[in-house]
């Protein structure tokens, strides 16, 4: 367990999507990864905060971070991103990469729109709002009133794969490291990756295939020494939206009851720093007190 | 355990999707359904064995069989399917849905297209054509080929979802039989949907969220007595196709390591007849000798 | 799916243990397979209830049924039950074993005796009372008081392996019938055997050792065609005992929310007469409203 | 994550049982641990290996470690071996506790004896010889012959409670220290925990049963401040047994293929210092290159 990064030829890059609360996981991740070493790629959909973030991490001693604004993670756009943080540090390596976005859909199955399970069908390409208005606009309305944002399908499943073709791809580039492996990918996912439960059909559904994407990787690409992980977060997160949500005077000064994101983003560090003679597919994160 | 069906004020029908090869799961639950007195729709994209199928349950001795074909499983179409189905036989009522709609993608992850994994942006309007032309072009292509035909995830999940909306909203009408179900929703799954493999990425996602689908929505509707299970199918089904690709003279004969749909289809018919007191979600079946 | 047995050179024989109470999932079975043509030994520690159902199966059209009182399922016992059966029947083939067995213990953790976990050092062997006492006492207590009355482990995993090698050693004499089987050899299970909880630590580890057991016994012995199946039953089932502690005047009238055990038996007899194509391994059964 | 520990009044204690090899999981846990400042109390059934790890640990900076040598894991011999340990260091608190102990069992189902099954009746006491002389004898011979030495069930179900209560007993007297935990309880598990094979019944009912016993206490006791985690070890380890049983001149020189117990030490670490508001219940670990 190190808390120094391997040596490379130049300085590494971590990759780390879902960054748009600027307070959650993906931040956390991206602080801790940018102070210790890595330049740090954050993709978002939603850019207000993440200037932020790019700004403190460029602040630490050492510290290289720049921002990667996203439409929608389909494949287009994906590999538009990694291209673009090639160029932004040419000759780097993408070591790390965490794919973090997601988005939470809890209600009634009947009240589920085909928005919240899929894609609109023309959201890939935001030049063709024409082929299916009343799902974009709902798309955008949803998202200016930002009760919700992505849906469950589109987000967890196919961005994913897409992100990881994008980083396996530049990891089986690579020379193995010190620590054996070409590449680490990680995928943020929830307790609804293990059970389906009423009124999260549509969330279970994506993180299943999260699921199900990460342990199929995991068997084909640590032949090669790609290493992928899977993160079970298990209980609400603080975050600038959680905390809007559920929080009292006193609840994210709790850690019996709430997850910390920098203590998230340790577990990830230790992740993607395994040696590879044991390497972890898949781990669990909840606070103590949470009942599961 | 019953050979007759529960008493209607008149012959109910059910639903099966995905008959396209006029010999496989969903066939012979139309065969056996139609023999046993339901009405039965099919619905499948591919349409030449369509009118085969119909065309012998037509035969049975009071035998009632349609065709409708769909285009895609989104909502649009699922739901103007559903609708013909009610229009065909005014009164009755939907009392058995079987989401049998498949497709199976076995090759390396980094070969793995768009079109494989997710549906093609404008796959849904098939009037949106120019707003991703390369991916439709490839589906039409494909399905010209007979090499591939659908996506995993939008075959499997977003169908599913949509399918499972139309099937619960139609149930939910019905009296509660003498069974105590108001309606019976049964899912075609696989061993994919049980772990992720090499080269099984996108099938497994796929199945994965199918799964994760059917878990909450029998837990969510049980309650309103709405019947849904999930059934793993695990090793090769005698069909068509698979007789072609697998077989030997001998390979369907042997039902040590050939799953019969016949058998499965008695197996649909145990499920969708459960009393109420004893209901399954999960049933998973294979040959004798099948290595698991 | 059928009502009939397969055809033997004589009536065959199904074995049930665990029909102590004389009114659960062990004697609903003993009765339908009694009732269908199967010979039925019953084999139970509390005998009491035991000569009632061997009477009653007895008063059946061709009824044929006899009572094996055990004081353990240890191997020596065990062995010498199914020795007497034999006996009992010369020549009749054991073609169906049902393990019915189990004690459910939940207490919080820090209560639980060895006696609950494991058990008594010497209970194998009533005349070793000797080597301890104390444990042994405890059991009779238990047993005196009707509270409790063996052990989660013992009964559930030692238990499941002795009469597992007795039904399995008997079903490889056979020749595969009509259906494609030598024996069928079924487990009554749990939800526990999926999760553990608070306060069901002990039962939990049984149930999951049964799921082990059945499972690795299905993957071992399909090949030579024995049938091994595992059934979760979730929820509160209709006895004697369930109905004294939980039942309220319409509790056990209404099948939406208890399991009636003649239901659980029907699931038993598809899961025995499966055709070899398309076997089970596992099934769970659950009344329509029970939260999971 | 941490490499000190937390601050306690005196230097707290670590307990690893399962030590007898001399070079596997336990010892490589016992030396890590007793490196960074924790006492390490040594529990083994085969003492020959046990005092050379002692001596090491002693020579280090600082480094304290005794033996404690027992003669089978139940409750009896588990309770004096824990009132040992307090004893030897007067006022110490044991704030880890690593349940290591198992033993693998690899034969057909039909060969298993009662002996790997289960325990000797008589195992438990020692002086009770004549309750059972057979399987005494057995479990004796065994031992010589280095071929088999303990029982599945017995050694990680009934041995793993009486370790836990043990452990939990003790930690409940604890304050919570700066982590957030009383106390942190891990079992080293397999594969075998996930899923039965042929040939690995007996090995696959044990280790699910620590999986569930693992999964009970941690709901139950998470709100108690009190951390309990699974590690499933999935490939062989480098060990003395190993290297004489698979070793080739370069096997365990590769780190893609084997574990090394030290890795597996570092995550065990890692878990023993988590945070209390992102606990770990259960991680997998296997070597890049081990396919599953």
């Amino acid at each position: 367990m190190t808390t120094t990064i391997p040596k490379y030829s130049q300085k590494p890059i971590c990759v780390v999507s879902g960054v748009g609360s600027g307070t959650g996981t993906g931040n956390a991740c991206a602080r801790l990864f940018g102070k210790r070493g890595y330049r740090v790629a954050l993709i978002a959909r939603y850019i207000e905060s993440l200037q932020a973030a790019v700004t403190e991490i460029n602040g630490y001693e050492g510290g290289e971070a720049a921002a990667f604004p996203i439409t929608q993670y389909n494949k287009a756009e994906v590999s538009r991103v990694f291209k673009e943080i090639k160029a932004k540090w040419p000759g780097a390596e993408i070591r790390v990469a965490i794919y973090n976005t997601g988005h939470r859909v809890a209600k009634p199955f009947l009240e589920l729109t085909q928005h919240d399970i899929g894609k609109c069908p023309a959201a890939a390409a935001a030049t063709s709002l024409l082929s299916d208005l009343s799902c974009w606009a709902n798309f955008l309305a949803d998202r200016a009133s930002e009760k919700s944002t992505d849906e469950s399908v589109q987000t967890n499943i196919l961005g994913g794969f897409a992100f990881s073709q994008e980083a396996i791809l530049s990891f089986r580039e690579y020379a193995i490291n010190e620590l054996g492996n070409r590449g680490v990918l990680i995928f943020t996912s929830a307790t609804s990756a293990w059970r389906g439960n009423p009124t999260m059909a549509a969330f279970a559904a994506g993180k299943h295939g999260v699921r199900a994407l990460s342990q199929s990787l995991n068997k084909e690409f640590g032949k090669q020494n790609i290493h992928v992980a899977h993160a079970i977060i298990d209980g609400p997160i603080i975050t600038k939206i959680t905390r809007k949500t559920f929080g009292t005077p006193e609840w994210d000064t709790n850690p019996d009851i709430v997850l910390n994101p920098a203590d998230i983003a340790t577990a990830y560090w230790y992740l993607a720093h395994q040696p590879r003679s044991a390497w972890t597919w898949e781990i669990d994160l909840r606070p103590a007190h949470e009942t599961w």
